[in-house]
């Protein structure tokens, strides 16, 4: 199995309801690291995965929808705890949505799974994985 | 499938036993960053895996029994090499232990798998990863 | 001359004002990963800077005082856009004040510089430093 | 399953062809951090996966084939694009024939799986794996 | 004194001159992650060092005139050796340029020093530092 | 100001003396991840600081002369905490002798500074810095 990975990042606030949280129940913020995976157990006719440029291009427009704001008053995800493991499951969706909307390349359709890890510090971080 | 990762460290002396060990069958040492990954197929009712706070004081407890500790001396270990791959498979079936006894929280008895990588260095690290 | 550094973090919510920051004017957090670096021409008494678990300590005492808030409430802060670089100067002068007060040791007087760097992400960061 | 996984790296040149690639069809270069990953289900006599300083050697071995080069000249690599994640299969199989050779040691033997990581940069790269 | 760092790559291939290098006088090649920083004593009237938006899209201009090239081409370099410090300073000083033209900005004026680093891998880097 | 910095590592046992070290006067170990910055204003005839690979070389002698040790033992070492500080100065001291000797070439000579920082975890390091 292959698969290529590119990183970028955002940058949030939000807040968490449940008293498992803790401090994080008041409103905080997080820089979430973000790292989206795609493999795929054959490569396409140039030899790739899917090409990084556009991977990292699409990466970008998944988190500009997200970045710099308040995700406590982002109607998508009202009534939600917007956790790293939720949040890591979010992009693996938009960039799975992306991906059947052709906007990785027709080569792209030849991959299997997507999975998706956000990096909330340097000693946590949380992933999904999906198939498609 | 989803999944959070928590990191600590331990910093441990120890020798090895057998030719292939070269100069590290003399007594030496290693600090081992510790990454300890929980994975799951649905969130729980708070919309996470495992609480990062309850997971990083559980991991440092695991920790806590064996950092600055000459693990030769250790009669749990008397006989057998504490290599990076077994001492994973260690600091993995502590946690699990303790999983199982509530420790994390009646929530993560939803966790299906329990993965362990301990780093030695910038250059060599292993891994053990089990089913719960 | 010597130095030891500790790293922490925090995960703060806050918003900027000036047209500077564009999208960085809403409200928007961010996961800061601090290094605390201390330093001196001499080691003291123990051979060291200072001790590291202490040092670890009291940097952790610091950030409890910032992290899981919002800093635009904060009425430390009132008036000021609490930048990256600015945030690395209030988290070394607050260690300076500790010091100051004897909480690194009385060992810890005979260091001569602080620096701290605040990560914002995988991609930037700012850091101040001041003598003592 | 277990795992231990080792680090090297190696520093090319190569071009590119096909449309998708943009700039990176002129002839350029990359350092690649090299990941190899051996899984085995269960451990060795010496309690081991593999011995660290021996596929440290034999990675060392393997990527000094291929660095300080221009891949575009190498007769193994004719007609095809010397992607990543193409080179991230050619260092796990070259890896898997000296496992097969014997260059691992007997105990080896008992080796499930090889991945692979090409890191190109500090935000993308490529895996292999397959199994043995 | 304050500084802010930013980061970005560059991916080339070049060669160098002198039995020193050993195989590197072959053509090869290497991604070089680059930090940026900028230090002054006191911050500009947004509380920074400066926009590390704006510093992160001139690094970026600086180094899309060095990607995706085979440095041996290049008239700028013509009969140098292109090393990693060499290649520091390159950076530093057309960052200068653009500073003293007035792309980072009016604040940017009172920077007093710029610093940059190359790692050229995991296990080597190189910076040039340098006052304005 | 030019500077390379090389890396590698060495794994050590030992204990410390002093009530302030609380667990860490037990026996135990430690993984030094070890960087050897090399400083000076000019570059030599070859157009770099010091060849890469001749300090990484050079580096890893010195490095193996305190690897697989327990250092309580090292009569270099009697009577003296092994702290990571007192340790990056040994480093560096040796270093500079290997230098004065002219294990790092002859254009080595014109190197003005030498710095050396042991990672002793992905949360604390310390560094010594000496002119030449």
């Amino acid at each position: 199995m292959f698969s290529i990975t590119v990183r970028d990042h955002m940058m949030v606030a939000h807040s968490f309801r449940g008293d498992v949280f803790g401090p994080a129940q008041r409103l905080h913020g997080a820089t979430f690291v973000v790292d989206a995976t795609f493999r795929r157990p054959v490569l396409d006719d140039d030899g790739i995965v899917v090409d990084i440029g556009l991977a990292t291009e699409q990466l970008g427009e998944v988190l500009s929808e997200l970045t710099f704001r308040n995700l406590d008053e982002e109607p998508a995800f009202a009534g939600v705890n917007t956790s790293t493991e939720f949040l890591s499951r979010v992009v693996a969706d938009r960039l799975a949505d992306r991906l059947y909307a052709g906007a990785l390349g027709e080569g792209a359709r030849g991959i299997a799974a997507i999975a998706v890890t956000l990096h909330e510090s340097h000693v946590a971080w949380a992933s999904y994985e999906r198939s498609l």
